[in-house]
């Protein structure tokens, strides 16, 4: 893409080259001469006057401290902003190469496939499915029987949606992640091994949704396992049986959440945190990372530690545990001066 | 199936329709008119006057409090293991549609398949295999050279079977699942740099075990790494090489075995929890929830903590630990009372 | 491989039946009369006079105590040197197996093929990539466009590596693991949802790399993710957008690494640690199992416990925590003296 059209694009005025290439974007310490960067935050302005990017777009008002460096620049009102937009548009570009039925692929005939829809070697989708117009399915991704797909969704390679699935509209689902696998549920008997308990239901997907790779998310035992409009998911987070997670949740990667555990809206959860089963989080409940929460939370606020605790809550007991040292030695004092 | 015969299969005595035709089993609180529910914990009594369940399966004493209530029932002993049956039964009906080898599966011609298998699309089986009667491989599933495989299996789809695996008979397999990659196991070099050990053993799975989606079992450095018979193992764990399960053991989602541990029978280990290598656990011991256990525990009992202590002992510190403010206050006034 | 082929490539000296047919390793306590084993540790010795092995490898001055044990040795300086060098042997004759492109894979015609590559079945590569000589792809594995991979590389069954993705020479990737997914960026917007950050950026794997199964590396929002030669990744890893790890680090399974920590060379991470965001590790930093890293690390040495500390800090607190019931008794004693 010329300069002149990304300035266009940005609403941004050229002190530069119209003509330069640009293929994409880059760091400003990184970038090449085909890329476009940003400068917004003061920190990284040391690279400005050495960066080899084709371009670097700058605030209205932007002074460089040596004014014979020569690279071209767009001035914007907001730096960071247009080089997202940048990003997105270059992004768009290149995920126009894949589209239409590979005839590698593994597509029963009693399925609807909606308008625009790319699936790609190797895909093979069972009977009964309706997959919406404009959604991607790359190659190598398995979607089992009667499963509903909506509209604009990107499934990545190696991807595995058991049957009865339902997907909402927007949703991104990274590689190896496994959708719909059966909840862990098993009945002891009398010999003290375990039966299993057959899980009929099933796993439903809202519009907006984003999934890291190689995560899990179990089909309801009877029911369902839900996941919310606008759900965040980072890789590798295991979702049992009959959970659900609120609107616009976001969870950091390694979270594990137990059997029909209930998660309120806006919540945040650090990597690797833990919440066992049959618990209830209230909406705007803030989980740091490696946390174990072994009951409901009912109180929005910022929860920590191995055992979870109100944040300042657990910093004083943390204080305490650290100062053990100097309580031990008042003691001795104590009992020095009493003899 | 008509409810008629489903009071025929679970022995039971139907107040209402027989002729209403019933697809599957719902939970009481959501099920729609096609599906049977139950009810067996008082808890959920107050659901049975608004269900839109077709059939609930009550006790043969039960007593409606509003005997108004118009809803076809069917009277058990034991509702919820009639329940359990009919699961079993919808799912088995379900099930039966996948058979058959598919001509875009790609099986060597020296290995060698039993009666009634089915193989999906895309599924690869490579020379000198053995897959037993009845053993359902879904799309995109690998299995290695050498391998044997059960009667009555069931390998979801995207699953890893490296070469010279052994799987026993009723074994399920979740999707995205990998058993037999390559131990972790390096020699370190004179320059810091590290030499690969070939991993030459294998994994052994026994009858009737069930493991979750999306977790690696690592072959033996020499030797095996067995996970015996009835063990039920969650998603995303992680077993190294030469660890062995024993039987009937259950263990929760995320937990991680380091190298040559051994477990006994009957036990289970909760979430999140990591045990080091090269120490045994005695039969029947609980682990808690991301317990940490770096040594050999040969008491049965119940364990937890960051670092493991038997539990009554953890209960202690925790209080103790939360009671640190208290003790201080205590010091603080025998400092002052003794000026 | 007759005994006597064996002897002449480890250097030793038979004692025994040149002409017996050794099929593969084993261990002293399970080898099978086809099998080779070794005997270097004292504590193994018990099991000379009773193993069924074909051969043992034994020390030049191995004295058996029990004389009249007739079995085959080989007698070499250093027996473990020559055994694993004896299964690195067997292991390359068995992989032999695997060449050719297969015509069941997908791989684009505008895509470079080095000399004796081998690509399984469904094995898809897309338009741009350059696959190195006596590289090996394994069955259900795709490869993004875009992608360069090395020479000597062996990538298993069912990898997923994204577009753009740049792999260098005899590097090892196991079955399930995901190379290039998104980072996890969002921009929250007014009402509370989340707005995806295009992560344009890539993964880099240099030289001599193996990464286990299951594990995660995501691409860089801008830039690279990469992960430096001699790196050794065990399963279930997670390492977000921009994290860099210094040559010949070790790491553990299902350690968690957030987004732009930078780790320095040959460090070990334990299993089951995590390491916030944005932070550094200097050179050889030894980091414990299930360890929280929130702060950076700029000194070398021992480091565990839920919230990082130095090991033998961590071993007094430790300590103290666990004589806190001692610490009360003497308090309560000052109490009740001072009375």
């Amino acid at each position: 893409m010329k300069l002149g059209e990304i300035a266009e694009i940005i609403n941004g005025r050229i002190e530069g080259d119209r003509d330069i290439d640009i293929t994409g974007p880059g760091k400003i310490e990184s970038a090449e001469a085909h890329q476009i960067t940003f400068l917004a935050n003061p920190r990284y302005e040391k690279y400005f006057s050495d960066t080899k990017a084709g371009c670097v777009i700058v605030s209205e008002d932007f002074n460089p401290k040596n004014p014979s460096v020569k690279i071209s620049v767009i001035r914007v009102k907001d730096p960071y902003s247009s080089f997202l937009r940048l990003i997105e548009i270059f992004e768009v570009n290149d995920d126009e190469m894949e589209s239409g039925i590979s005839d590698k692929s593994d597509i029963h005939s009693d399925t609807v496939i909606g308008e625009n829809v790319y699936a790609g070697s190797n895909v093979c989708i069972q009977k009964g499915c309706n997959i919406g117009n404009s959604t991607k399915i790359y190659p190598n991704t398995f979607i089992g029987r009667n499963s509903v797909i909506g509209k604009n969704c990107k499934i990545h390679p190696n991807v595995t949606i058991y049957k009865n699935t339902e997907i909402g509209d927007n949703v991104i689902i990274h590689s190896g992640t496994v959708i719909g696998s059966d909840g862990f549920g098993f009945a002891k008997q009398g010999d003290s091994s375990y039966k299993k308990i057959p899980q009929t239901g099933k796993v439903v997907i809202e519009n907006d949704v984003e999934i890291g790779s190689n995560t899990s998310i179990d089909r309801a035992t009877i029911g369902e396992t839900r996941i919310c409009r606008g759900v965040k998911l980072d890789n590798q987070i295991q979702i049992a049986h009959n959970v659900v997670i609120g609107e616009d949740t976001v969870i950091a990667a390694q979270v594990g959440i137990a059997g029909s555990t209930k998660i309120g809206k806006r919540c945040m959860i650090g990597g690797q945190s833990g919440l066992v089963g049959h618990i209830e989080l209230c909406d705007d409940v803030i989980i740091g990372a490696a946390v174990g929460v072994s009951k409901s939370i009912m109180e929005p606020g910022i929860y920590t530690g191995y055992r979870v605790r109100p944040y300042r809550e657990d910093l004083k007991t943390e204080a305490r545990i650290k100062n053990l040292d100097k309580l031990e030695e008042r003691l001795k004092k104590l009992e020095t001066s009493g003899k």
